[in-house]
């Protein structure tokens, strides 16, 4: 939901003169990414995503970023591809903001993902695992293991506004993923943020990935375990065994999990569901009294952790061992 | 900046059955209007803006705003034209809200007007009171002279919080507006918020007024009036007798001026002043601390104010009588 920096039309009619794709003829700012400022661009060469960086994105990551998606738009993924200007950068500035150009994809979000949705994204899934598989960039995650006791530390005092006893549960959470997080899974580029809001469909289609700045490298079953907690949950808040099986199912038609990773789901998705807990947790305490931006409950995902806990392996997700 | 209703893809595509334009091919939030939440929709027959009509617009104006826009479309004004369902209606009703879709208009908002961009408003203002010169509906300005007084009596006591002695102004400026607002001025269907966030440009040429939702019938010269105060002031504070200059030789290269809206601009430019001192001065005492959204700063209309009570006659605001 964000437009934070203003583009004057001045500005922009000089940004476009770099590149190759006309004059601008609308320009809409639209309520998409939290971290950065995106507009629709009409040009006479048709329309576009333009998107200013704001301060929270690390600039040191955006080439990563840029150079994935140019490289998994090349192996045919449905995701935007960066436009470049002239000078062959895709990488700009405008309006005191690195900024850059990407293609328009069409297609709408799933409000309420079917079970066949759930097997569609499966796929596409795999397939972002697969076609990443030869770039040569990488990126640490800065939202993994490692980090999660950092992000905790500053909660310890007040997770218990949100829930009496949260604080507590997530240090014993914490615990015991310290003793439990699988070693030696494969690893790749991972997409780390693919929620429906974040996959475009037309029809019954994936007709588009997006927002791809939270990817880096890490184990893909963890990409897995975001996917699981985020599209095969009811809006009840129970588990839909029908979801997690058509979701396994659509991954494994691409790409087979190892025996490893099958065993490490259970462990997987708690650190998954965790995860979200913290940084919903950060944004919830974070947001001034009476705004008018409501940040995701950090509950919802302390229920998806609970059901995880009680959970003893990965059948119980859905996965069948062949 | 605004998306306050989300609009599930199943009702979307329940919705836009009931019209001739195709299913959705794409939905995207835009941050426009405030009042209202708003979608760039593409279908199979191109593009639009669907509107969600929010609480704070009273839902028995929004048959006059459609029909407004239909008779002005009609007679050939680059405005919104309303989509019609197969039953005839332009307004219905989508996730609980009333809703509407209309043309998508190309064009881009000046961050910088020019003077030649304020002829082009003048001329563009003045075809609008033409053009609905025989439009047969009508809605009285809620927020017109015997309103103000209304819209000051809570901010009495707290005006000064924002500018010591802003109060006394107030009142002070409301009792000199009293007793010399012009009557008998020629009336009309006015726009009453055309603002450069409301008007779009395609190179030198203006491509569409937009948001009509303040549209209302009152004196033509005053909505002439929130143009000169919204067009005609330069970044740093102070007026632009050539802005104002070429205001009014647009305007009246379609219709002339009479000699009593002449004399009575002074006074109107004042009360449009005020008009917009005090509903800022409402939005800005009602923001939460710390939220994202900074409301417009009212000292600028305060400022703009300020300098009309120091001129003498419609000269001083670029107005050259024959």
């Amino acid at each position: 939901m964000a437009v934070y920096t203003e583009v004057s039309d001045a500005d922009l009619a000089a940004f476009l003169e770099t590149y190759d794709i006309g004059g601008v003829r609308a320009l809409k700012g639209i309520a998409e990414g939290v971290e950065n400022s995106n507009f629709l661009l009409h040009t006479d060469a048709g329309e576009f995503i333009l998107t200013l960086y704001e301060k929270r994105v690390e600039a040191s990551s955006l080439p990563f970023f840029l150079a994935l998606l140019d490289h998994l738009a090349e192996r045919g993924l449905n995701c935007p591809r960066p436009v470049r200007a002239r000078s062959g950068a895709s990488l700009g500035h405008l309006s005191g903001r690195p900024a850059a150009i990407v293609t328009f994809l069409d297609g709408v979000c799933r409000t309420r993902p079917s079970v066949g949705d759930c097997a569609r994204i499966g796929e596409a899934l795999a397939k972002l695992h697969r076609d990443a598989a030869d770039f040569k960039g990488s990126r640490a995650n800065a939202l993994s293991l490692s980090a999660w006791p950092q992000l905790f530390a500053p909660l310890h005092f007040c997770a218990d506004d949100v829930e009496p006893g949260l604080a507590a549960a997530i240090a014993a959470e914490l615990a015991f993923l310290k003793t439990s997080w699988p070693r030696d899974l494969p690893r790749g580029i991972i997409h780390a943020d693919l929620f429906p809001d974040n996959v475009l469909f037309l029809g019954e289609e994936v007709s588009g990935l997006i927002d791809f700045y939270f990817a880096c490298t890490d184990d893909l079953a963890y990409d897995l375990a975001i996917c699981l907690n985020a599209w095969c949950f009811e809006p009840d808040g129970g588990f839909s065994l029908a979801k997690g099986a058509a979701l396994f199912e659509g991954y494994q038609s691409v790409r087979r999990l190892t025996p490893a990773e099958a065993a490490a789901l259970p462990v997987l998705v708690r650190g998954a569901a965790l995860r979200f807990v913290l940084t919903r947790l950060i944004d919830w305490l974070n947001v001034p009294a009476g705004a008018l931006v409501h940040p995701k409950d950090p509950l919802e995902y302390v229920r998806k952790l609970r059901f995880h806990q009680s959970i003893g392996d990965a059948k119980q997700l859905g996965f069948r061992p062949e």
